[in-house]
Order: structure tokens, then sequence, then C-alpha cells
């Protein structure tokens, strides 16, 4: 059999790998100076826990099986619905106001598609059991900064109020459109533009002037009062007053947000949103039968991966190792090793050819791996107490002390 | 229906979920500085990669079902194969020493029992491509500093060769008991001594004469030259000579080892194993038909997180937040916002109270959450340009600058 991956599965080589460990410990690194506090929760579930939460579509999608007790068992399929599991099962013991994070992966058996897999990295972090909007400030201002530490150019974050479109749309709902389906409408302005969003509604029933006036009122909507404190209080915490920008007519597909609502995007526009998420008062009850109010922010981890490497805001090594000791010869292994010991007690990351080669085998193999120097330590540097630094980018090399080896890569990293 | 995990699968919660990430962090670091390259794979694989590999025993073991796409798919069992399954598809790609790690959750339907889970943490790492002894040293010497760094104390590696045991037991091996037969007995040696294994021997046919000279003559090897070999370059590694112990019975029970064998412990003794492994020069040829030779160690990470908390070498804090920001009324929230953001881009990982609440309440919830510090701010220090500082587990305060705040708690780091 050939050897293969599952259709929308993956393998990360080294180099991959390695950006999705950076992008990791960088949101890892804000979500921490926030406050925030990771939990994990199985990769299987009772499928009861899962199943009927989103609907048919959802369910659908969902990993199940049984299990040879018979159980019917599920894969996660987000972050969400085992947390609020979560929540109703230790509600004893977890504090009044929950601040937690969760990096973990979920799958979902959607047709694979360019950008679209089976198994991908969710990274949410929510507050929960506060309905003040101190908490949705946390949320946008944590977002933020977590952007901000990776070092995305041009942060945007749209925000508006659940509360705007029900007041608009309200009274251009009816038993056959309700405010949801006009949302799920609007929510598309992005995509198809204005004329579109006005075929659209004329499709689900509406009048052209109608449909018009729905689009024109939404555009026009001032902010309410609670969006207004949530941005002054975003503000507070540090978020420069550009980054957010109102949007009346960002709506947010899903059916369950209650309140403030807000997408994230970098750059020049054409990058889509890197994440998105609101309060959402009721679904936590809906879930897990526990009534608490929360807000959080789910962020494309895979999408940032993507967006940064394209952006070229990750470290460009291909591989962990800065530096390759040679083996010189049968009789220089103990010294090598001796050399790499050294090396990495002063922190420097160095891997030791684990074979007795021609030497120029050793540098062609650093070369290829992408690793950018290499030592040398051959009788007549080992005499001198020295070793030859190269440099397999410029092709230079020079005689060192290990200090100064020390000295030179310690600065490069 | 009442919230609940499936048995032998489990939730972390803040305090153990820090714990992990403290010893995952640790690990990494250690693994990065010897120039181990992350590498992840799919946690669901074709059914065919990962079934008939370890016999119907682990088969047995292995999550599997049968996808809408009636694809047979099984979750991941362990590390080991699906890295064989990557180095035969990537053969062309990856660089021709393969220095890999690899931290995931792996799934193994067993009786679930005390300290045994049905989805737990396996943290591998191994080299592939090289048969040369200083491999099996950087193994050997990686393992060593990644439990240094923890801090364990009274690190033991017991070191053996299998070449030790099929050299002294080919002898007295028979058609009813092959030498794997009677290494497996003598692999018991820790648990039921010596008189255990002559009366297992005796029950597989041996005469008692017979199964104590087998004991002895085992007990009583010396190292292989090839084992010295690796020895002494474990050492040049910086490996203190008294955590390498040489031990004639260690034989560890799996069947595919064919040079090098290893276990690590710490502390007393009564600890048991925290990671094993060795050479194994044959196994990825037969899981992934490319025949390439393989050292490598796997580390009990959920054990190894235990350990280190039952022997306090763990981070005390139940909560990432250093200290809470509280919000004195109504007309202060903006700026208790102001305060957490300026402590926070200092470095001080910092909460803020997420409502408008008596001051009681919020330093009770500080103080139940374990935060060890909160922060007041009144109109009176507003007015003064300082703030309460309030140590809560000595319960004292003091007015202080904001500036004097940042150097108390990153002190405190």
């Amino acid at each position: 059999m050939k050897p293969q991956t599952l259709k929308g599965f993956r393998d990360f080589l080294p180099e991959d790998a390695t950006k999705r460990q950076y992008i990791r410990d960088k949101v890892v690194g804000v979500f921490t100076r926030f406050g925030f506090d990771p939990i994990e929760t199985p990769t299987l579930e009772y499928a009861d826990v899962i199943l009927g939460k989103y609907g048919d579509e959802a369910d659908k999608l969902v990993y199940s099986f049984k299990d040879r007790g018979d159980r019917g068992i599920a894969l996660r399929y987000d972050q969400t619905i085992p947390t609020a599991r979560l929540l109703a099962q230790y509600s004893q013991s977890l504090p009044k106001y929950f601040r937690r994070y969760q990096i973990q992966n979920v799958f979902r058996a959607e047709k694979p598609q360019k950008g679209r897999f089976r198994e991908f990295t969710q990274c949410d972090f929510d507050v929960f059991g506060s309905t003040s909007p101190i908490a949705d400030a946390e949320i946008l201002a944590c977002s933020y900064f977590t952007f901000e530490a990776i070092g995305y150019p041009d942060i945007r974050i749209r925000v508006n109020d659940r509360a705007i479109l029900f007041d608009v749309l309200e009274k251009f709902a009816s038993e056959k459109t309700p405010v949801l389906s006009i949302i799920q409408t609007i929510d598309k302005l992005d995509k198809i533009a204005e004329e579109g969003v006005v075929e659209e509604l004329i499709k689900k029933g509406f009048k052209r002037n109608q449909a018009e006036d729905a689009l024109t009122q939404t555009q026009k909507s001032k902010p309410t009062t609670s969006l207004e404190s949530i941005l002054s209080h975003t503000q507070s915490l540090g978020v420069p007053e550009e980054v957010l920008q109102f949007d009346p007519t960002l709506a947010r597909g899903l059916d369950y947000y209650t309140g403030m609502i807000f997408e994230i995007s970098v750059g020049d526009g054409d990058l889509g949103s890197l994440g998105g998420g609101g309060r959402y008062d009721n679904l936590i009850g809906q879930l897990g039968g526990l009534d608490i109010p929360a807000v959080g922010v789910g962020l494309g981890f895979d999408r940032m991966v993507e967006v940064a490497d394209q952006l070229n805001l990750l470290p460009s090594s291909t591989t962990n190792a800065q530096v390759l000791v040679t083996v010189f010869d049968e009789t220089s292994t103990a010294g090598a090793a001796t050399i790499a010991s050294t090396l990495r007690n002063a922190g420097v990351q160095a891997e030791l050819y684990p074979a007795v080669d021609k030497l120029d085998k050793q540098l062609k193999y650093a070369d290829r791996k992408g690793i950018p120097y290499a030592v040398i330590q051959g009788p007549d540097e080992k005499k001198d107490a020295v070793v030859q630094l190269k440099d397999l980018h410029k092709k230079k090399q020079e005689s060192l002390s290990l200090d100064d080896v020390i000295q030179t890569l310690t600065n490069d990293q």
C-alpha cells in the first residue's frame, strides 16, 4: 500500500511544525499575560454531548462511531461544546469568572478543498460568567495584542452589536424571512456587494425598495451605548483607536450571538478574516444546561500561520539546529561530542553529526538541511584550542575559540 | 444527561493544564537545543496503516471505525507507526539523518485503571538513518538533560545491549522457549525478584539449575564494545558517569530492539520508569517498508508531570494571573483598564475584574482563584498617582507607584 494520509488530513514536517510551534508560543504568551488559563478536554466524548447541538447539517460533519463497549463516541467538533460540558461538570470548583483558553484540534468531515481540512486547530479564549462590557473589552484587547505580538501589519477589528441588526431589521422581518435570515444575507455584503444583498433579499420575498431600505438603514446605524462603552474600555486597555472600526453591516452568520460581534483582519484586505467572535449569553445554557453569559473569540490558527508565513513574519529556519558539529575522523568523536555539549550548555542549538564521514559530505548535509553554521576541529585546531566556524551561507570560515563561537551564535539567535 | 467524560478520558482544568504546559515547554526547550525538529501527524490514519503492525493483542486496543465514505479509519495508537509511514512517504525530501521529536496524544482502548488512560500523551524523540554509537549517545544525553532541566533528583539511566542477552541466552533457548521468551521473563526481575524469574523459567520448561545458570550468566555479563563506546560518548556529551548504570538484566519487553536499550528513573526508586528506549534497526522497515536504522526514546509525559508534581518541581500557582486589577466603582473602570494595560505591557500577568462589584467580593474572588496580588485604585490613590498593592497571602498592603508595582511583580516571576 502506498504510504499516504487520509484526504483532508495533514502531516507537518519540521519546517511547518516549527512555524506552528512559533505561533503557538506567541499566542500563549499573550493569553498568559492577560490572565487566561489553559484547559484541555478529551479528543473523544460521548456522542450525546456533541450531536444535536448545532443542527442536522453540523451533525453530518461530526466523526462518530460505536466503540467496543457499544457506546456512541464522537470526535471533538469544536471547543465550545466540550467547554459547556466542562462548565456544567465542574461548576462547583470553577471561579465565578472563568477565563480560559484552549488550543486543540477539531474534526469535521467536510468536503476537502483548498484551505479547508478535516482536522484543524482551533484557538479560542473566552470570559465566562460576566455580562460587563469590561469582559467584551478584554476579549477585543487580548485579540489585538495577540496579533500585534506576531507582528501582523494593519490589524483591523470590525465591530458591531447584534442589537443594532435586530432593532433595524425587526420591522422588515416576516414569518417567511425572520430576522436571522436577513442577517445571514447582510453578512454576505463583503462577498456579494450591495446589489448581491438586495438580489438575495428579493429572492427571499422582499420588494426591491424594501430590500434597499433594509440595507441602507442598517448601514446608517449608530453604535449602541453598550458598544460605545465596550469600545472605550478597549481603548483604555491600550488598543489604538484606528484599529477598532464600527461596521453596522457586520453580521457574522452564526445564530447564537446576542451582543457585540467582531472580526479581525490584517494586511491589505485580501487575506480574509483571521478570527472573530462576540457575546453569546444563551449558548452555554443551551449546550450544557448551565446558564452562563459568555464572550469570546475563535482564532483561525492554521490560517494565522499561513498568513504570517506569507507576510514573512516567521523565522526562516528549516531546522532547529543553528550549527552542525562535524566529526573530523574516528579519533575525534569524543572531542566533537564535548564541543556539542559545551555549545548546548551555553544555549546554542547544536546538532552532532551522527557518523564518521568525509568532511565534505558533512558540510553538504548541513547545507541541504538548512543549518547555517558548521564547526570543524581537526588535529591542528585541537592543538591550538580553537575550531573553524564555517558560515554556510556566506561560504566563509574563521578560526575561533569556542567562547567566540558561542558569542557569535547566541548573538545570531 | 449528567455531564461527564468517557471512562479513561480526562479533562485538564487550569491548574493541571498549566503544569502540563510547563513540562511541555521544558522538554521542547531541551529537544530544540539538541537540534531535534518537531513533526505532527494526523490523529486519524487509514486503518491499514495502523492495524496488523504489533500483533492481534495491540490491534484490539486500536480505536477504529468506518467513516461516511466507508473508509477504514484508525486513531493514532503510537507515534512510531505514523513516523514510519511519514519516513516512507517523504523519503525524497527528508534529510539523511532525521532527528525528530513528536508530542501528541495516542488512543488505546485499554481497561481503565489507576494511572492508565485511554487517551494519553506520548513524547518521543529519535535519530533515524544512523547506526553510529554517536546517535545512541545523543539519545541518552538528550534524555538526561531533559530530566535535568525539569529538576528531577537522582536521575538514573540503566543501560544494556540486547546483543548481551542474545549472546548469553541463545544456548538456553529451544523451539519451545525462544530467546525472546527468556528475555521477557528476565525483564521481570525488578518486579518478581530472582526466585520469581527462576520459577517462571521452570514453568517455561527449564530445569532449576538451567534457569539459575541463565540468570547468573546474564547478571555476570560485561558491556559489549559497542555499548562501551556509546557510554563513553554519552559522557563526552556531558552526562555524569554515575547517572549511567550498566545493567545486564535490563531487558525491556518489546521485541523490536536490536542493540542498546535503556530505562530512566528518578528519585528514591519507588517512582517507576519515566521513559525508555533503545536501538531498533529493523522496525521502520517492517512498519513502513523503508529500511532505516533508528534509535530513540519514549518519555511518559503524563507520568513525568505527575512525578514532578509529587516532588514539588512545578510552579505552585493555580492560575496564570499574578495580579487582579480591581474595579473600585462605576467611574473607575477606564482607570482600572489603563492600569491592567500598563502592567501587561511591562510583562506582568494581570487579570482585570470583569464587573463592578464590592471590593471585598473582588478580593475574595482573587484569593479563591489563587491570584497572589490585587491592585486597588480609589479616588484618593488616583489623586496621588499611586495604587494599593495588596499581598493576598500575607494580607498586607502598601501604597506604591505603578512602576514600583511592576518592579515587585516582575521580581516575583
